[in-house]
């Protein structure tokens, strides 16, 4: 198997690849930018949705779904909004396509031209506020606590599988409330969501934080966020949550009449997570072997493997007691499969399964059945062992939760031995050239001295930590006073 | 009440616009022909796809992610499909905007065109099939059974809320198949899941049938449909699966090594329900004081009101009844409401909820605890009666049943008390005046004589039924020879 995916220590990038298509989660497509993402990468996505919808509705948002296309003249109406999506997207200038009178196949009809230019969604602020204007209008119609699951396009020139590409799978939330306080509680809301989802589901672990100046949303007062480590040691920004102010409100003109009878502009969040929560699945847990996905999201929780031989009544038995397991585990809620193709031999079937990140894979010939017994392997550290067939259900079950926090408590010490302190700009770049990970460094506070660091080095500040310790020092870069160190780190 | 919406018998048209946005189901959008699916429109939205995904993983199928964006040259390979498909559709040509260095905004940035225009996708034949090229090698690999929930685009003049948008919600199934026999299997399976749908949990009762060779999707060798019929006689095509033959394989050239070794095509089918299925719920069901939803689909099945007075423990006593039967009805997996409110009055919250189409309304006053009962309503018939509070979840539960039950029965009876038989041109003309409906009539086969009677009665032939009864005939307008009768109506 070793030879079937580039080794992380060959070529990280180069893995990274490897394991998204020869894993079944994704394929290039046809369309520059744009991927296909394939059966285990989707049900990967659905499980992930199912979890995330679930704890949306649980704090009280609704779905609904707005149009795919913008007016071009929407966009203008934030000035900052403008400046950071109003650039690389996909423009639609016609809607019809004709038969070519010169017998080239079909081409655009010039007749077709739109009188306005629609944009597809990079993101959805403003079609959902010029939509929330005709919605409130007094305090009662507030808050409006909304979620949209939806492809945008962003005209990406660099793309990665599931890390960047140009059309890509999302939700974002879009809120509206009646004061700023309840805002920023609603955008603190869900980013507490969202590091619950990381860490519980996902297994990553997540430093909370808000983002500098330079590294927020186009239009936000201020973007919180969660960012996750990986195995190469660079950081990725696994979700955001806006705090927008009044700026959308007041770009689209949306008032309301408060408890005072007077009018007020509407307070605004905005919070987002994507199909690129898959791509830091990969990079978080995966091996030279395969993918690593943990037992709460993985597609398939458990596959038996029979060891068959020649005798058909061993078969049969073997097949009874896979039955049984397998009627046992579904009663838990465990998803298993069992794999008795005869086509294909267990060993093949073994490299499958690891390749496909299956959490737990079984295997059982005539003889462990005769002592009573199941080999069990775990996908992560791919330990096996012997396990009583009585009883199996409950050792399986205890087992996938042991995966599961086991995997968390892995990747938390590494992230946590990869958070390195420095002090002088020589160790700044040599952690981040020999080590990596996130480095927590005194910074000036200036959008220029982080600009100057992101230009000589390629860290980016990742976040201030949320509750971040308050100290004294000197910007690494410039020397001059700091009140806190912050995170900063190469990032996806 | 009656004033909120303008009456089926008045304006039919108008009737189903009010209910739409005052239900709450959808609002117009700033972009021409586009909706935005309000929550309580999306949640049932929501419901339908929960069960239909269900029904397509029990039937084998696994969901997959497909490009919104289709390269325009891979409309041209299937002949048919380009005729049905590269007409009225959403065209980018661009990937860039910029600032109109005359101050006029952001303007498209000519410099950015793209070399090949990319199509917003109609549907996703094309762009699935040039994937599966890379997919399938050998019979090994078939067959594929891969479903897409995706948004698409059609450039429709005329838009209707739900019924005919330019961008919709769909899903789209696609399958690959070794042999002839088995795709032809596939369609006709899917055909019975769309059925069996409608019927079970929409309520609406469909006839089975397959379209004639006009009504037939651009690209597919036979389409069948389901054909269900609303309450003012017009006739609606609630779902379609097609049997695509070999055309889009040799579009894209997808063979395989068959058992014998021999290389073919691979054999086709696809087939997909919309969002189309909303408005037909609504127009199915709905009266004149609103929304009327079969339990099985609806976001929210029943809703406590308390009529309170001002004795505080006559309200405390009937919060805690309430609290103990959401509890029960809970337990039962029945989604319950509990709507005290003090700003609202009962009698406006019963007319809201007789809008918004909720199954069951409970309400209890301080008298109807002291006689251990509560007043229960039903939506679909709004009759009310006295419900003992001793067992009310398991009465509720067995009422939600009978509700959904009689729904279906009296859709099924005016159904099939509006088909008619007919077999003289005045007749059919008369009819489809006067009663409208299917009219069941002899058609001598060809498409000349389709295209006449719909251009002369905007009537179509909606479907040949499944297992049609052979019977020899005249056709109602030529008079030429028949073997069989078909159903016409005006449709959606």
């Amino acid at each position: 198997m070793s030879s079937v995916l580039t080794s992380r220590k060959d070529d990280y990038a180069q893995w990274y690849n490897d394991i998204v298509l020869k894993g079944g989660l994704a394929d290039y497509s046809a369309v520059r930018g744009c991927m296909v993402i394939k059966p285990h990468g989707y049900a990967l996505w659905e499980n992930m949705q199912h979890v995330l919808d679930k704890m949306f509705k649980d704090t009280g948002h609704q779905n609904a779904y707005f149009p795919l296309f913008i007016p071009k003249s929407f966009l203008s109406k934030e000035a900052a909004h403008v400046e950071g999506f109003a650039k690389e997207c996909a423009v639609v200038t016609h809607y019809r396509l004709k038969n070519d009178p010169n017998g080239g196949g079909v081409i655009v009809d010039p007749e077709a031209k739109l009188e306005e230019e629609l944009i597809v969604r990079p993101t959805s602020e403003t079609i959902i506020w010029s939509t929330y204007k005709n919605w409130v209008q007094s305090y009662r119609d507030l808050p409006l606590l909304i979620n949209q699951w939806a492809n945008v396009v962003r005209w990406e020139m660099r793309t990665r599988l599931f890390l960047r590409t140009a059309e890509f799978l999302w939700q974002e939330g879009h809120t509206a409330h009646a004061t700023r306080e309840e805002a920023i509680e609603e955008t603190r809301k869900m980013l507490d969501v969202y590091a619950t989802f990381a860490e519980e589901y996902m297994a990553v672990p997540v430093i909370r934080g808000v983002k500098t100046a330079n590294e927020r949303f186009a239009g936000a007062e201020d973007t919180y966020c969660i960012e996750a480590l990986m195995q190469d040691g660079k950081a990725l920004q696994a979700g955001t949550s806006h705090f927008l102010g009044q700026n959308f409100a007041k770009a689209f003109d949306v008032q309301f009449s408060n408890k005072e009878n007077k009018m007020d502009y509407v307070w605004a969040t905005s919070w987002g997570v994507s199909t690129r929560l898959v791509g830091a699945l990969v990079m978080a847990h995966s091996d030279d072997n395969g993918l690593v996905l943990p037992p709460r999201l993985a597609p398939l929780q458990v596959v038996i493997v029979p060891i068959y031989n020649k005798d058909m009544e061993a078969r049969k038995r073997i097949d009874d007691t896979a039955a049984t397991i397998m009627k046992e585990l579904k009663a838990k809620g465990i998803s298993v499969k069992y794999d008795n193709d005869d086509n294909t031999r267990p060993g093949w079937k073994f490299a499958e399964y690891e390749l496909k990140g299956i959490p737990v894979r079984i295997a059982m010939g005539p003889r462990d059945l005769e002592n009573g017994q199941a080999e069990v392997a775990r996908r992560d550290t791919k330990e096996k062992a012997s396990y009583q067939l009585e009883g199996l259900a409950a050792s399986i079950e205890q087992l996938l939760a042991d995966i599961q926090q086991q995997m968390f408590e892995r990747a938390l010490k590494f992230r946590d031995e990869n958070i390195t302190k420095v002090d002088s700009w020589d160790d700044f770049v040599k952690v981040l050239d020999e080590k990596a990970g996130f480095i927590s460094a005194h910074w000036d506070g200036t959008p220029e001295t982080e600009e100057k660091i992101k230009e000589m080095t390629k860290a980016t500040i990742r976040c201030i930590p949320l509750n971040n310790e308050q100290e004294a020092g000197k910007c690494v870069l410039t020397g001059n006073a700091s009140s806190q160190r912050v995170l900063f780190a190469r990032a996806y």
